[in-house]
């Protein structure tokens, strides 16, 4: 059977053109919030501080009373007890007369500065002594100073961290409203996998795309919702897609179908829904086997069976859209150049990706080194590539000591 | 009260050579085990494949009997029946005989290579003809040639993303030895802090500390635990603290204590075991009432009430403790160069630390501009502020356009 693949750069563009998942958002606490978009405007509802607070230690006075106050002539006043913070002082300062006050306190009535402590004495604790002005305000944080009531805080689309979720719990909001993070529904296909953790029955391996795209779905910031591994039968794999598309915003498959004609997994995607299958099939090497289809706003994404491939297509085609759901810029993979280690073929009219691992050498340039994949290396490769090489369709290869440029798989340092 | 500071340099040398907290493992399933760093040797139990696998849908034959095909005379073998992947083949492929075989499933005893379906025709399902010979082992992937039983797989300290957690899948493994998350208990002190999410009582202000902290935790690997607000009491702290050392690795506090002496706080985390209080008070602005101790393994981290007090010396002293914990590498904070905005002046003999925000002018230079911290500002700042600029202590100012380092606050784009 021939069909005509399509080109990367068109697949890619395809995605980007028709696929544009629906972001919703939801309710959280402040610290789930953490790393993600916030969804709506914050206004104060109060003035922060909500009253004018003393910034020291001292004496809650009126600063007039204070005015003539110099070391060989202090002001003597009449003192009126204590205001600790957490509390409304009950007392009003009068003309000559102070109160002792703490770091935080609100101001009591009257009073319209703060002596410092280190500027005074007191007798018996009933006069205080001031050895020095105060001015009008002097430490004093007025209320409003910090944010003001029906200020504009915090504009929907800001990441939020530790500086924005401290904000927040400043205005006394304890629920906050962000984008949803997407829920990505994975699923395995092929009479051959088994579930990990239980004893492998003959014949069969153990499903390792289950696993290495739900971590994969974590990095680009979606929650993975593993489907298992789904019988090797048309109604089945028909059901299975249909309750992933009920629960998730993006469904995940890897591996063919078995028994039925080759494509009988594209015919399901595409019978579930409009528009259907947009991309079946892209000249690309590893990935070939790629179908993208797109359910209501929802993507299902068919990757191939080989790990390697699988994450790759994942890593390229995949991860953009789901970072995109999750409100984060896509993050720019990370590129080092290198020298090729071996000359490096492509395959004939399609994007060619070698995975490679880098080492330095004697001379301190970065060597990278292709690793086996194809038919052997299927799992390890996995583990020992850093990076991939991207050769173009009309390239034939890269050469030994060829100057290249590596995408590196990991982003996280 | 004269108290020598400590130097901003010596307090980071103590820290470096006192803390060396404990890190401990736990046994994770593979998903939770994401982003986490491996705390055992992973050594293959079995083949990787477990069974010699075909790499394309065709027919497993003995290469003997294909090797005088060719278009115009094809070898003539009888077929025996179809190899489904997942089951393990029952018949034995004699001399003469063919098997029709689907990409994964196992060879066939008897046979030693495939035939690609594209170069052979049956004939009513009985005879299959071979129109191109195959040699011994072609189109067989061999048991073994992936991972080798007992080979060694993964080592520890490896940090597990996508490809590892897709290998520990394949080696069968459910649950994966790593470094355990370290437990943060935050607690906030001082009697006018109150919860968020509740009415706000009448002279009192919303916890902000407990928030941006525990998110600080969080970005730093760790895992916060909210102890709240404590109440304004010896005792009670006490006892708060010794609940916190008993149910985490590290714990965090900030605000001071506003009944009884200024360094109760300190008083009280030095009777909590040996060796105390490591330093108390450090010679920079803002920060300067930063108290760090040491009980059994478990630091003990004081910090001051201010917000952005509390955020920069978690960024700056606590930070790296929980990441060399949570087992990973410090990520060295990124640091842009900006022209100041505006002569900024430094605290006398404290490293002072300047928070700034930054734009582009016209000429599409980084112009950082301080933050208004202090008295005022104590929330705000926290939002507007992008990083931090530092004058040491012999320098009195930062003039204006002067060309200065921007450690910036967020790793994260």
């Amino acid at each position: 059977m021939f069909r005509q693949l399509m080109t990367f750069d068109a697949a890619r563009r395809l995605i980007d053109e028709m696929i544009k998942p629906e972001s919703s958002s939801e309710e959280v606490s402040l610290l789930e919030a953490y790393n993600h978009v916030l969804q709506e405007n914050v206004v104060s509802t109060f003035d922060i501080p909500p009253f004018n607070r003393s910034t020291v230690d001292g004496y809650a006075v009126r600063a007039s009373d204070t005015f003539s106050a110099e070391e060989n002539q202090p002001a003597i006043l009449k003192l009126r007890g204590i205001i600790n913070v957490g509390e409304i002082p009950k007392m009003k300062i009068e003309k000559g007369e102070a109160a002792n006050i703490v770091t935080g306190a609100p101001i009591p009535e009257g009073a319209d500065s703060v002596v410092m402590v280190e500027n005074t004495e007191t007798e018996n604790g009933k006069l205080l002594r001031v050895y020095r002005a105060v001015t009008k305000d002097q430490n004093i944080m007025k209320k409003g100073t910090d944010i003001r009531k029906d200020e504009k805080v915090l504009k929907t689309g800001r990441i939020l961290g530790a500086s924005e979720i401290g904000v927040l719990a400043a205005l006394g909001i304890a629920k906050i409203r962000v984008l949803k993070t997407p829920i990505v529904a994975v699923l395995s296909t092929g009479g051959e996998i088994s579930e990990p953790g239980k004893k492998l029955p003959a014949g069969k391996i153990f499903d390792i795309n289950a696993y290495s795209l739900s971590t994969g779905v974590l990095e680009s910031g979606g929650k993975p919702v593993n489907l298992g591994v789904v019988p090797d039968d048309r109604t089945e794999l028909r059901n299975a897609l249909e309750h992933a598309l009920a629960i998730a915003d993006v469904v995940l498959t890897s591996g063919g179908v078995s028994v039925g004609p080759k494509d009988l997994a594209p015919q399901i995607v595409d019978s579930l829904g409009k528009p259907g299958v947009l991309i079946s099939g892209i000249a690309v090497k590893p990935g070939k086997p790629t179908t993208i289809g797109l359910i209501g706003k929802k993507p299902v994404f068919s990757l191939p069976g080989h790990p390697t491939s699988a994450l790759l297509m994942f890593h390229l085609l995949v991860r953009p859209v789901i970072q995109q759901m999750a409100g984060k810029s896509p993050i720019e993979a990370k590129v080092v150049r290198a020298l090729a280690a071996a000359r490096m073929f492509s395959a004939k009219g399609r994007r060619t990706f070698v995975m490679v691992n880098l080492k330095r050498n004697e001379a301190n340039n970065i060597i990278a080194n292709p690793v086996e994949t194809g038919a052997s290396g299927a799992i390890t490769t996995l583990a020992k590539a850093d990076g991939f090489v991207e050769i173009p369709e009309n390239q034939q290869f890269i050469d030994m000591n060829e100057e290249i440029s590596v995408t590196l798989l990991k982003n996280s340092p």
